[in-house]
């Protein structure tokens, strides 16, 4: 009896890696035999590059880079299993977790660091990578990341613009020469579930903003910054990045990989999926767990257990999920093979005292679905559950 | 497929009955063409009586009698599908929820209408009798029930003793010439979870005493008086109910039943069981859905799921369990076909919230779980779950 346990994040409680603990104990408690394979998936966003390089077997590297904020700050990143891929998030260089409550500054914050994450893993010989996007608290266009790597960008007096969203208006120039030459030769998967142009109302600027700390004033400030961004962008590279889906995500960093580097954009989950080689654990196996904090009929719209729901119902496996919350309008996930779906919650309590004990919860409801769903096929050869 | 719904009530949101049904829209929402029996069980206490009348398709009737304080109280006794046996519980006629709040008295509280019950059912021609105690407002050893059947309790003067139990020193001497001489040709099934003997540091007075309003000097006047009611019980019967077991039920009415009736007392769970046929169901049955408010490490003590559980495992039917709230310690109850405890809880929430939601809960458990349970066997098949 062969289990796939691959849940994403318990959001406030577990990561995806002790949410699979906590379901492999559940399962074990039940059926010692079962076979169990922990493929903890996460949501493609945060946390991805350490979901990735645990489930590979994989090493996380430190460094110490600029921060969003021009401070020095130490961020990872991490070497999958096979070696060979370099995995960052952006977030880890130039995250909003970096930056201290009421310290927000769009106008400021650059992504210099990101390109000095990439920078080095190049200078270590990495040629496949694959780049997180979200959480970040800049608004620069990947400018900072871009300059990391050598290329100059410049105002009228040919110098280099400053750091942040708000020296882009200033930009009059863009010189390739200086620009990383390994980099074309790389292949970069950048992992990304935002659809978001470059410019405009529904702009990085627009719709971001405002959570990055840009007031109504710094918003239209910088939706102009990024459109002289991506003028001269389209003058020196020919790409039109104003309207182009997302080229908006994390800031316009998105746009600064369609532009300058050889990149496959793909969702956060479908990275996930592959890298951790969800297929090829599916072919024979007899059941998939999932979960996430919370379930309801927006699930079949999300991301993780949809994700891993489709891939193991393509192959016909059936999938069990679980959930801290469970909503209404679940019926339709029944339509991807998802057999039930089930909270963690065993009693009133309140969210405080779930996520307290968010880790034995989630044992003993694995426990509890996974003897109501093997109880007759292990009766039927004549064994019992444990 | 056959599935049995034997739940208790869930106390304070969901009676039997109300639980049976939720259980049955769960099962049928998630398996259109499952074979439900709805057999609610109830505790044996109070709700019995309903519980037995509705599972048997009989009838209630309702009868005005006097109440525990003396007023007139309308009492309701039930007659089950065969038509022959009447239930009465003598919560009905002398029960605690018929004294408004800060009235107790247990002194002055008479069975005398649990007494005008039985004496109407006589009249309409029942000789098959359940009599279901507990929740009783009583002290007074069941007498004024005897005197509503016409027993001769009397003082020195030769006069009949007053009501409650606060008039049995006053008992000189019983006389039977006038005691309803059809009681003998009856059969008495008492269903009491009480083992407590009439007197004594475990007896009536002091065990169950105190919730009946009796203060500490009461519980000492009471004992007296019951000691006295015993003795004078024993003298004209031969019947010692002092140390008897069960005689303390319902403030001593176990022991009038004892001495004066051809009584058979058993456990009001089996009682249950025995009359809603459980047995009989069983015996083509695929699984049984039990349930109750709450279940934990006492469960495996307990009465209603484990004793539907128990009767279950006998026939090899497993059993699943369905509560409000599950606390630790439950593995126990694997070693009697329990194959699962499930809570209704589906979020973090208050215990009103989920009092207040609980058949919508309910049914959304047993949903989930049938899914859960059948889905294999289901799919084996070819078909699907709906």
């Amino acid at each position: 009896m062969k289990i796939i346990i691959a849940p994403d994040s318990f959001k406030g409680s577990l990561s995806a890696i002790e949410a699979a603990n906590a379901i492999n104990k559940g399962i074990k408690n039940a059926f010692k035999e079962a076979e169990t394979v922990l493929l903890p998936v996460g949501d493609g966003g945060e946390g991805t590059m350490e979901t990735l390089v645990a489930t590979t077997g994989g090493t996380i590297r430190t460094l110490t880079v600029t921060g969003p904020l021009g401070n020095q700050v130490e961020a990872v990143y991490g070497i999958l299993g096979d070696d060979q891929t370099c995995v960052i998030e952006m977030a880890s260089a130039s995250g909003l977790h970096l930056v201290p409550e009421g310290k927000l500054s769009p106008l400021k914050a650059t992504t210099y660091g990101t390109g000095q994450l990439i920078k080095q893993a190049l200078d270590e010989g990495f040629t496949s990578f694959i780049i997180g996007l979200g959480g970040s608290a800049t608004n620069d266009g990947g400018a900072g990341m871009l300059q990391a790597l050598g290329l100059q960008i410049l105002d009228e007096t040919e110098n280099e613009v400053g750091h942040g969203g708000g020296e882009l208006n200033k930009i009059k120039r863009i010189a390739f020469h200086t620009f990383d030459k390994r980099i074309k030769d790389c292949s970069f998967i950048i992992a990304s579930d935002v659809q978001n142009p470059m410019v405009g109302l529904d702009g990085a600027a627009h719709i971001f903003g405002p959570q990055k700390g840009a007031t109504a004033s710094d918003v239209e400030l910088l939706d102009r910054n990024l459109t002289n961004w991506a003028n001269e962008i389209e003058k020196a590279t020919g790409i039109k990045l104003h309207d182009r889906p997302g080229a908006g995500a994390a800031g316009g960093i998105g746009g600064a990989f369609q532009a300058f580097f050889p990149v496959e954009v793909k969702r956060g989950i479908d990275v996930v999926i592959e890298y951790i080689k969800l297929d090829d654990e599916l072919q024979n196996a007899d059941l998939v767990i999932t979960g996430e904090g919370s379930v309801d009929h927006q699930t079949v719209f999300g991301k993780t257990p949809m994700g891993v729901a489709q891939a193991a119902n393509q192959r016909n496996v059936p999938t069990i999920l679980i959930a801290g919350s469970v909503g209404k309008g679940i019926e339709a996930l029944y339509d991807f093979g998802v057999v039930s779906v089930n909270s963690i919650i065993n009693s009133p309590m309140t969210l405080k005292e779930a996520i307290e004990n968010a880790e034995e919860l989630l044992e003993s409801s694995a426990e509890q679905v996974i003897r109501s769903y093997f109880y007759q096929s292990v009766k039927e050869k004549g064994r019992s559950l444990t």
